[in-house]
């Protein structure tokens, strides 16, 4: 069974698996991904290769676990936690653990191995959002969990250890810290002014333009004041809303239009690079309507992080980001 | 200049370089460093190659700036910070910049092209502390300084630009935002209990024996109960101590044997792996000396940091910090 462990200083989980563990020998540094292969796990025919789905859109209609599907949701073959087995806390001495308990599943956004976030239409774009959605519907009912990260990596570079598209999602017994420290930030903002700090932001930034890549009529793409990496971009509601899961459908083309802008801005300008994108919802109990903002935050993998940033969390970056957002505001598509 | 940027939302403070700033086309994914060659600006020989020194520990004396060195002092050739200027704070609207100002040196540890840490003499080692000292003591007259970050990164994918063994040093007009938080879980922890909080993992961890990889009659080298990443080790003063540059000549011989004996055990049970090492000391201007407790982290870059993580501050560890602790024991050197 994994573990929740916390660092007693500065409060941080992380998750250490107790089975399977890795040995000295079995850490390898990864150049090259599996190609495609009758054994693509993701591709339409392998769905044996996978644990069996736990959602997939059929618009023909058609068997669970058999092609026909435009998009799948299955659990990860190799978790980083576990659904099945009761939450137990305990203390170690001074150290606190908890059971992992979780779940961690896989978006298969499209049966195309070939295909990426900006090649895929509009519409699969859309539904992965919906993907996305009814997946955080469903794991919100389970009481135990408090928080579900949606993510992807996108190339070797940026851990993917699949070349076929999918993005991933763990929903934890905790919240992560640095969810925590948005959460305090924001909360501390809004105690002092009764305004969304994001809001805020959105306001000063549009007003501005600088660091404005692009937007429409419901979200835009903003080059953040401070970025930790070199062309990291926020994709942000113009509209206060804390919960990704409670957007309108409208909202959902509306972001895929424009999300799917800024993945074929990102391809040009960087030549296809390897990314990760996060998406930033509220927790599922406790309570942030007011003043915690949904966004995605997009990083694209450029350079290395360096060991004073791995240990500091002081970053250099580069690229200002009234830059990087001309420059990709500019770019031909 | 480059300037120091402040994320509103968590507070994280970020270098971001205005000149020469890199385009699209400047990122290149490296896989390869520079071997020796007369063009190896840490070679002796090639002193002219780097900016005039501002330490260096000659033996048999000797001009500065030539052979002769065993331990050479020069500022960064490409500075992330600079010394020159005025400390000019600013606000943008809702947001808060600096100027850049602060110190990027290199430690060049060694005038043999080829040697790494774990296989310098004890004295060599010891001499390296002794420089990170001299140049902590030396910087901190500068009441424009509150932290100085003494960081090592060893091997291109943990960040090294050149094969020719170095550490760095960054001091900076803030405080990083990770070392706040440590800060702050170290000064909780002592208002509670009148106690520090890493003497007290100390004694609960020695006493345990399970995570110890080694020690001696000063120093102790633990694998954290919630490490980030597989083999990531800690090594601590057993007795209680805040500011690095503040200990014994006696400790630092004791440090330098310490230290060489875990390089050699993560050489020999990971293959020489690259890795990162940071120093974590107290800030400059603040007090912390009931709470603060220096250490070194070391963490070895043995796995992609994914999406999730980086996003997240949320890590997933395939390796238990017991069964790394025993490896790293228990491998014959």
């Amino acid at each position: 069974m994994p573990e929740l462990r916390k660092d007693p200083i500065v409060n941080r989980w992380v998750i250490i698996s107790t089975e399977r563990w890795k040995r000295p020998s079995d850490f390898k540094i990864r150049r090259d991904l599996p190609g495609r292969s009758a054994l693509c796990p993701f591709c339409p025919g392998n769905e044996a290769l996978t644990p069996a789905e736990v959602l997939a859109y059929r618009p023909e209609g058609g068997k669970a676990n058999a092609p026909g599907w435009t998009l799948r949701v299955v659990p990860n073959k190799f978790p980083a936690l576990q659904i099945e087995g009761a939450l137990n806390r305990e203390g170690v001495g001074m150290f606190d653990k908890m059971t992992g308990i979780g779940a961690h599943e896989v978006i298969i956004e499209s049966p195309d191995h070939k295909t990426t976030l900006s090649s895929l239409p509009d519409k699969a774009l859309e539904n992965t959002f919906w993907a996305y959605r009814d997946r955080i519907l469903d794991l919100r009912k389970d009481s135990r969990l408090r928080y579900i990260l949606i993510f992807k990596n996108h190339g070797v570079e940026a851990g993917a250890s699949l070349e076929h598209t999918h993005s991933q999602l763990i929903a934890l017994p905790i919240i992560p810290i640095h969810v925590l420290d948005e959460l305090h930030g924001a909360k501390e903002h809004f105690a002092e002014k009764e305004r969304c700090i994001y809001c805020d932001i959105l306001k000063q930034e549009i007003n501005d333009g600088s660091r404005v890549v692009c937007e429409n009529g419901d979200f835009a793409c903003l080059a953040p004041f401070a970025p930790r990496f070199p062309f990291e971009v926020w994709i942000l509601p113009k509209v206060h809303a804390s919960n990704f899961e409670e957007s309108q459908k409208s909202q959902f083309e509306s972001l895929a239009r424009l999300f799917s802008e800024v993945m074929r801005r990102l391809d040009r300008a960087l030549d296809t690079p390897p990314y990760n994108f996060i998406l930033h919802s509220a927790p599922l109990r406790e309570k942030a309507d007011d003043y915690h903002h949904w966004h995605f935050e997009i990083m694209p993998r450029l350079s290395e992080v360096a060991g004073f940033e791995r240990g500091s969390g002081f970053y250099l970056n580069p690229t200002p980001p009234e830059e990087a957002a001309k420059f990709l505001r500019e770019v031909e598509l």
